[in-house]
């Protein structure tokens, strides 16, 4: 009695949010409708290829399996065209799809779920999502990978300050800078193969864990959902979320280099840089400072790698410990992907969007490329080369002569070439060959190398197999 | 030109999502209005104590004020009764009130913005709204203390088995248990009450970074908002979000404390333990178990441990390393918030309701509680005390009894006096005084112990405070 | 002056650790040699590979060449042999090393160091760590693989039940239970053969970032080192740590099973369950209850995930954001790996052992797997197959030969024919034949499914790749 | 009889780690005694404090007190000094130290474990642990809120680019950004002041999970270790990490905060930038590029967010869903706390000594502050202070008068009158009073503004508090 009340008392506290009780806390906490009717069409798709099944082995009617796949495609287009009404006391999407066609077929509908379960039509729709959505996250870094190449072309032979530390270290192409994004994504998307490889194979039929007695061919299912083969143990397919864990480790990763591309345009886009200027479309001024544009989307971009850790967390964290099979906690899984997924795919194409419109000013990069003694390695390297010192001794008498053209507060190549052989008298005239930004980069022609040359070679093989 | 082809064709690979191209990534990527209207009542409070500070410091004339409080609260009761259109050219709540408040009062909405930049009006929309939630929070939580302190006191004499490592340990009692809870919300509260101790400081007045030049008084909207006392330095004020962070870390704790509970309500509600019997209201059946009845409440609540984590996980990461001030960045920090605090809530809610509704199965645990040799360490203290051994040696000498008691397959108290004396002479018959649950329960009554006495002296210590 | 003066009180207040000032903090901070250390055969075998490529392209002479490999060689006995003086003042391995071939060798060792740096050096020899590693997990998950194989094998036809929401589902063999893990560790061992081919590339020659104008040959190293092919752009190459990454994410999701397995292993130890009892090696007693057996082996593995979740965020993080090329951010990477590295062997091991070790207790299984009407399904699916019902009315009709047992207080095949004849007129005598709990598994012969013929199927394929 | 044969071969195969098989495993993954030893001296403490009260309650005599206390003081000194020899075998802290004491003082050692548990032992020495450490933490943030306000005060009057998105928005003064540091690092120590008050109870007595029927006297042990009061619920003092958790939360954000200052650290030195140059203590040079001066400590100091955030969200996974009470899961927390500890620690240590140490560039300072139009709000506040315009048409105004300064390549000061009053014709002589970088820095005189007469009441109030 006092309990009641209390609990009267504490709902009102807490707003209508509530009111109800009971029913109310539950229905919102327990029904999935809200982010899994995304599933539709999986939904629906899997539907067809199971109930296409049951007749081929005769555990249903062609005549049912006629009106199940007739329904089923009714329902398509009720959603597709926005016509459909969800309902939440139908908790999920599977629930909603099978009382609609229960409306409009009647009791044949009622024989669509023989031989399945939601444990295992659930696994199903989610993992053709996920599938479609690494196929669709394949696509899109072919495309960042296209816009990378194509500014690696056009400034293959424009000079930058190379950095490490964030401070000046030696010459590069910006072609160069680009192609190292183009190995990280072309990783990603590596990754990202192998992860469809991974999940390749149809839960359905694994039923609600330990399979099933009727007679049905899983095999024909999963070819006609265009998986690789069906999964090998029904209990395992119906707790297992690693294809859900993988997207998101792969996704995280790629995130991050996104990131350090995203903190590179933030960087590059101060006036103290003046590299790149961003287009109109990527950037956006102030409520109160006329004067500014900022790179927003960069910014955005670079947030985005907290919110996939985020989801990755999550993830790893729910399934931390459940025992087997499935356990409710999973159900929380498709908000972790949708969400990453869906930034992700935001990220990538801001990303491709800004690479492809932004201003590179050449003249900055260049001047910046040629001050701060970027050239002291190609002066030792020199000394080794041409004079037979040992490296660690030409890195010393060049630390010598960085430290007289800072006194100087003169650049290396305008010492004299009596200072230089002060420092060590096998220097001659031949040094100053070296020590100009571009003699640097196009000397540096191993493989991988940040010489033109060299670029150009990268480009043409990730052209290749782009 | 070949650019732009390549743009199209890939427009086109992505589908409809970003078929307009950068205009349209920048405006999904940049927009903040699906989320931040969330905030529309702190932004127009926000705004009337500031255009009334305004006035009366007559950097605004009076007229001008009533005709911005006017239209302000003309626009706060077209977005509570649902006929506000929100544009998301408009990017953000912010923008679409000031808009719509252009439109209703013409000229004078272009003053309200005087002395003051989005970026401290952002600062202070989401501080009032983490601020609510903490205070909503508090309360919800006194409800779940209270939840539990009326399970305490109707069960603060039902034996259970206490666990380590889960496996029987000791006998305690069921209320004793329920008091464990109360000590981690209580601290959860404690938590919760310091942080709003340390965010409750009003930002507006920070302007864009540097302050303003106009005479603002910002102790008079502080006061007007209901904050303690303006922040100390504008810089700060528009970098910070610690109060966003603090949120999440309180709730990480809490979310936590509340997946114990549902992993030990999972567990007591299987046929193995059967400790205890969920209310239907807060377990569900299957799609092809007729039998089952699953706490999917519980498991969920267990889960939303993992999605709290991962909101902490996604803002800590995106604050890291950003350089002052204001960063766009930052405005990826709302989502995080308001998910973790619409799941904290349905959790707590959800466990509020689950231990009230929950029968408590006395008989099952009483059975547990006397079995399993649980009051082994009741015989050695027996020892110690009563026949002078160290410790160490009682429980060795308990050792042999429990090894005697499992191969004979009995109780420890079902070992005859003589079976007992063999392993130590010293035992009496008064050794099977202690042996019994309730005897074993009864005697600790150290401070914070498990006898019913002192369960009750913690209710009435709880009772007192909450 | 005043600095001075407060910065000797406040060293002094933080204790002697930092007590000489900024030379102390800063060696403490910076150097790396406390763990890189453990990099030191890769660091030997690398500089080994280098020089000898140098020698063969003309770089150094095969006399220099042929002092710094016997130099070497001698170092990595000294290492192996614990007469090697490590020094912080020399920071980190790479340094160590050399300086100690200086002293062996002479101005030769100066030669090494030739068209490489410190930055492809760490990187090479880091990324062999990792191979190595990864190969050695490859191991250690066929041997657990094996140890489940092996009690799947033995137990395919032990019944016990199985489980969702951790309520009884319906009746599945141990076997089955057995091959759900070889799956998920067979997964992980895909993704562990994935990560070798990710990272089978030589990061040697890419020298600071920008290549170098040495002719040096990075096929020759690649190859010497055992890597597939040189890495294709230098920048990236000092930049990358996504070999890292892959295997924290790889290991998260492992150790996540690992869990999952652990949770299983503690819960049927307890003495509600008592489906298995631990051997002595895996479990532990208590200093105060002498009759407790702790599966503290279990709780230990179940922890592991956290921290390996903790490691993979914390590179995740430390990563995000770095402008190329090399940061020392990133020297921060190598302790979060080979903290997870080691922790999942021991992990791994653990469960190996326990899995082989571990006594099933068949009985209890059985028994707990023909109680709470587990096979209600088979009841339901009989009136579908039998008496042709639509699934959706098999279900309603089960539920009330469910609800009508648990009245009475008994199973499903304890009611009589005419009392389920009351519930549907169609069932006949034919249904006790698969209300049983090994009837019901018997009959999911479904791919995957749980009946001992199938299991010995799943068995079959696995030993064929393990 | 395979299974030996195999697990034999998988030992070969995993190397000498684990060759001893499934003792070597356990022992590995069991013992604690690697990381605990650091909990030695609080050990000790706690059982002093035990014995002693033991003693006064009559429960030992004060005889073997004697011999107790006596014989824990050996040992502590024996630790101190390194002449204690730590065992594996052992497991742990507490347990080699009472072996030790048996052997020092013979059979009264086994009498100290009375009415105590390993349980509320460990949860003792942790928390006196971890409660030293957050002592230690508020010195340190003391030491380094000093350290900025002493640089604040130096510069109070050092114009510099404030910046948001990293492009110049309006100028503050270097004092003022300081204290921004200020504020977030005083925030820090609140938190950590407020850890300890909720961490302020004593857990012994508390006994393994229950309590005890000794007759002890818990606020007797709690008030002689320095506690405010003994816990209050003996099963949550045994299964409670919130300390833990706590310190781990206020770390992260404190490590959060760091990594803003390392990152504009990093900036600041870079040549671009250009603002501060860092003494050589807290740089080091490269081992190919001769000119380098490398920003290490702030890179190391950014990456330690990482390595903080990893391990609270280890210790936030571990402790998910574990039931009631202690489970051995609980045993990885201490490394995460100790490592977190160290590295903040560290992290304070190193930014203390470059804010310190560092030079400051105040000419480049201000030539930054005053490019980039950063007085623009400055124009926009004057037409409407002065002119009488709404907010935003001054804004519109003020954009219209930098689209002209740009086009004519120069800064708004360098604007003709005509030219300005042809965008509004209001604008006065007066106006070139606010386009300075003085003028406009002196002008924002709010509450903490960057005005420096507000910037030195900052320091004031700061001051008054540190």
């Amino acid at each position: 009695m006092a309990d009641t009340k209390d609990a009267t008392s504490s709902n009102q506290m807490w707003g209508g949010r509530f009111a109800s009780g009971p029913d109310a806390i539950m229905e919102e906490i327990n029904a999935s409708i809200g982010f899994d009717k995304k599933l539709f069409a999986q939904d629906i798709r899997g539907s067809i290829a199971h109930a296409t099944m049951l007749a081929e082995k005769g555990i249903i009617s062609h005549q049912d399996k006629g009106k199940i796949v007739e329904g089923l495609n009714t329902i398509m287009s009720e959603i597709e065209s926005g016509r459909f009404e969800f309902s939440r006391q139908l908790e999920d999407i599977h629930m909603n799809i099978e009382a609609r066609l229960s409306v409009l077929i009647g009791p044949a509908a009622g024989r669509l779920h023989t031989a399945r379960s939601r444990n295992d039509q659930v696994a199903l729709d989610f993992r053709l999502w996920v599938k479609e959505e690494l196929v669709k996250t394949e696509a899109m870094l072919t495309a960042l990978i296209a816009a990378f190449l194509d500014r690696a072309e056009e400034h293959a032979e424009t000079v930058m300050p190379g950095f490490t530390h964030l401070q000046t270290a030696q010459p590069v192409t910006f072609g160069h800078h680009c192609m190292a994004y183009v190995e990280m994504f072309g990783r990603d998307r590596a990754r990202v193969r192998h992860a469809i490889d991974h999940l390749d194979e149809s839960p359905i039929g694994a039923a609600a864990l330990a399979g099933t007695g009727f007679p049905i061919d899983r095999h024909m299912t999963a070819k006609a959902l265009g998986f690789r083969e069906p999964t090998r143990n029904s209990i395992d397919t119906v707790s297992d979320r690693d294809f859900a864990l993988e997207f998101l480790s792969v996704a995280a990763i790629c995130a991050m280099h996104l990131s350090r591309l995203a903190e590179e345009i933030v960087l590059w886009s101060t006036p103290q840089f003046g590299f790149v200027r961003l287009s109109d479309a990527f950037s956006t001024g102030s409520s109160i400072m006329p004067q500014k544009k900022n790179p927003d989307a960069a910014e955005l971009v670079r947030a985005k790698t907290g919110r996939i850790n985020g989801s990755l967390v999550a993830l790893l964290t729910i399934m931390k410990g459940l025992p087997l099979a499935y356990s409710k906690d999973m159900q929380e899984d498709k908000e972790q992907v949708f969400d990453a997924a869906e930034n992700l795919e935001l990220a990538i194409a801001a990303m491709t969007g800004m690479m492809r419109d932004m201003t590179i000013r050449t003249d900055r990069m260049r001047a910046a490329a040629g001050s701060g003694y970027s050239t002291a390695t190609d002066l030792a390297d020199w000394l080794v080369r041409e004079a037979g010192l040992p490296f660690r001794d030409a890195h010393h008498a060049t630390g010598h002569a960085v430290a007289l053209a800072e006194k100087k507060g003169c650049e290396l190549a305008e010492l004299s070439l009596e200072e230089l052989q002060a420092i060590n008298p096998a220097i001659t005239q031949n040094v100053f060959d070296v020590l100009t930004v571009d003699a640097s980069v196009a000397s540096r022609q191993s493989f991988g190398g940040t010489a033109p040359s060299e670029v150009r070679k990268q480009i043409a093989y990730w052209r290749n197999r782009n």
